[in-house]
């Protein structure tokens, strides 16, 4: 189970405790057609119901529309969600929520659709310039005046996490690059999680969240220790990424094991329920541990990845626009970061690959950050990942451009374990090009 | 890590999903600094400091006291709370809570300490009979109307988890037995988990506190899985009881091992402050299972033990009034009943074990009970806890009347993986009469 001593070592002026918000959840199959009781007993009477234009065309949304109708609510529908948000499309659905003016929000879908809802909830609730909210230094990073309208998250894919987290993620167009908004006002109250709803997902879907989650838990795991992070000025400003602690350590493994047992077999078979229920769980613990402790350099450089996409079409996506999919953006940087994070904390490394499944037997703490990208390779070769930056359409041109994309996103760089400076970015991104 | 299908063979009629609440917790060396920071940003303005009179003495008093002066909140202080509560000692400090007005709470002490802050909150917020609120059938079980002021939960010793249930305990002494109340609104706000409270506690009360907590863990993680639980009527009625699920799983394995690792040192050297932080965490993520999982039978049958009792005056604790502390009245009747219960599900009986470090090579699932039954043993051997029911001073005089005492504690019996019938329960106390 690693070092005990792991969080004993307090750095100077580092914290020495670790707070852990989290969410209502209800977790089961067909609890979708909970979603009315529990909007009613949260009080809401008018609701306004997030989804996109796939979603809108499934039988969960039905379910979901039924549910909330029976159980007497006003329900007002919003499937203009754009796969892998803007600003823009944030902005559009602020739009509708103010003009709509519900007491409550529901939203059914994967990472994109939450993440809009919470967008809505908080510009209708406390309106404001769009930057305002937006983390530092892109944005002004300014806090959530209060608390937002009641929302019950109902996550589709298997996933984000996204349902228990106080995080929204964006595309800034004019920049290039997504970003986010981190409040724990922005975390939904409830989340209401129906492992039914993975049946009808495209198994390139289950492929790109299922690695959002798998990184999601690596992060966390290998994020720089909370005992290392300079304390905030008062506690009750401790950040929500405050590096790995036991209690994220708890989620991240679990979601390692699940994943190294059921990610393949999910993926290649959408009957297969009770892998693809045992992935929507993973997803959730995954959440409930990055949403307490951050994710970091993956992530980070992730965000550069999208956000310069020119013309990858992956299949299972929508095909009108370019875009790689966020888990996608993530996974493709993984093994070059955990190569090198690797020597900050070999055994840490080398048990996260054992999670996953790795045949760690005579493996050497030296030879962990090569155990653990030799196994992530394995699994990415496995559920059709392409090969590296390069095979979702980069080249060593691009490189200059990626870290400075990458390198903004300090809140999770520095989260990092190992310094992610400028010229540490660029030597990541060229080895990220290609694995295989 | 079991049988993977545990949850996946649904009882006709039952449950399909599970539902997990948890406050917001803070843990680490020196938090209870943070007290004041805290309540501020909850909006306190005047608290009521609940504490014990031994607690009271001690340094930790006056941390908590002075951060909230120093955060400029006026405090009014309440030391009278009686350790074992009693119907009488929680309307005596409901009483001092509505004259007093606060407009928020802080408890600092052990479950004693907590569970009356909770009940003082509940009475003073929404009065009623005592009787009203108390858990059926003893009481009228009736639903609590609404939110209680916050709370925050500050345990000092390792522990109970009281600081993240639902629940509050007490002794009714018209019945001779323990009763409670359990509502989500009872849950405090915040929880404040600082070990290093636990560098005064006397060995006694580390080990009663701590065989407390393995079996929460052990009740939760035995107890009739939720898919075997008739479903509620509505989603929103879901109790907090509502069996094995995998989440409480989760909290309930770690805190097996941390248990198994530390318990001993922890009750025999107040100095190995790794092994008493270890234990106060491992109280934290088994109260967190517990909350959302529920305990049985070892925890319904010490209702009456602890209820009963005649002269039994154990040292580590106040020697003004007979008692038998909640983890001793808990402990002594965990043998018999996992030995009974270990027949409908010994996998996990015996995973507990191994959890707990039992050696478990060679043993078949039909050992399972005796395995865990001889783990349990010689952990209350190690730690000084006396031999079963005949170390708290009862004999087979007494069986009748604690069958008697425990029968109506149904919520607690109905979360039981096997039935607990009278016959039942009077061979189970005969068996834990006397161990070795
Ligand atoms: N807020 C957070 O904490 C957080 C965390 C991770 C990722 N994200 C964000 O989430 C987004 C990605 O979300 P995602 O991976 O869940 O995918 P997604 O929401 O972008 O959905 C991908 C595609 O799958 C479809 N889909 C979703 N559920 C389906 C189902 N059950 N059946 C059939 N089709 C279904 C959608 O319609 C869409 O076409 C990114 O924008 C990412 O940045 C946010
Ligand atoms: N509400 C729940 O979820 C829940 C769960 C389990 C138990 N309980 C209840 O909690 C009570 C038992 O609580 P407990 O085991 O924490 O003990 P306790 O609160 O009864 O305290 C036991 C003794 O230890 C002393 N003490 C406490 N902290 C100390 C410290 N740091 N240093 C020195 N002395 C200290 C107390 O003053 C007291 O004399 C029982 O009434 C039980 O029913 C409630
Ligand atoms: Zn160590
Ligand atoms: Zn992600
Ligand atoms: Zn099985
Ligand atoms: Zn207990």
């Amino acid at each position: 189970m690693g070092c005990c001593h792991y969080y004993q070592h307090v750095g100077e002026g580092c914290d020495t405790a670790f707070t852990v918000d989290t969410s209502r959840i209800t977790f089961g199959r067909g609890c979708l057609a909970e979603v009315g009781d529990r909007a009613r007993a949260l009080g809401m009477k008018r609701v306004a119901l997030f989804s996109d234009a796939r979603m809108a065309r499934l039988s969960h949304f039905q379910k979901v529309h039924r549910s909330l109708s029976a159980a007497g609510l006003d329900v007002v529908v919003y499937t203009d969600v754009h796969v892998e948000p803007t600003d823009q499309s944030f902005l559009d659905a602020a739009r509708f929520a103010s003009e709509a003016r519900p007491d409550g929000y529901i939203s059914l879908g994967g990472g994109s659709v939450i993440d809009t809802c919470k967008a809505a909830n908080l510009y209708a609730t406390h309106p404001a310039d769009f930057l305002a909210y937006v983390n530092a230094p892109v944005g002004e990073g300014r806090a959530v005046p209060g608390p937002l309208k009641p929302h019950i998250a109902c996550p589709t894919t298997s996933g984000t996490g996204s349902e228990v987290t106080g995080i929204t993620i964006f595309d800034l167009l004019s920049m290039g690059a997504k970003t986010g908004i981190a409040s724990p006002a922005l975390r939904p109250t409830e989340a209401l999680i129906d492992p039914d709803c993975t049946a009808t997902l495209p198994g390139e879907v289950v492929a790109a969240s299922g690695l959002d989650v798998l990184s999601h838990a690596l992060e966390s795991y290998t994020a720089r220790p909370y005992v290392r992070r300079p304390a905030p000025q008062r506690p009750s400003l401790r950040p929500m990424s405050q590096g790995a602690n036991p209690w994220s350590d708890l989620g991240c493994r679990e979601a390692l094991r699940l994943m190294g047992l059921y990610l393949e077999r999910g993926v290649k078979d959408a009957e297969d329920h009770e892998a693809r229920e045992q992935l929507m769980w993973a997803s959730t613990l995954a959440g409930i541990a990055f949403g307490n402790a951050g994710v970091h350099a993956p992530h980070g450089m992730a965000y550069a990845v999208a956000g310069l996409v020119r013309d990858f079409r992956p299949s299972g996506y929508p095909q009108d626009e370019p875009l790689v999919p966020h888990g996608m953006a993530v996974i493709v940087n993984a093994p070059a970061v955990f190569r090198y994070t690797a020597q900050v904390s070999p055994e840490r490394h080398l048990e996260a690959a054992q999670w996953l499944g790795a045949d760690v037997r005579g493996a050497t703490p030296s030879d962990s950050g090569e155990v653990l990208a030799g196994k992530l390779i394995q699994i990415m070769r496995a559920v059709g990942i392409p090969n590296g930056l390069g095979g979702v359409g980069y080249g060593e041109a691009d490189v200059a451009a990626l870290t400075e994309g990458a390198f903004p996103q300090q809140r999770l760089l520095q989260n990092a374990p190992r310094e992610m400076t400028r010229p540490v970015l660029t030597e990541l991104f060229r080895q990220a090009l290609s694995y295989w």
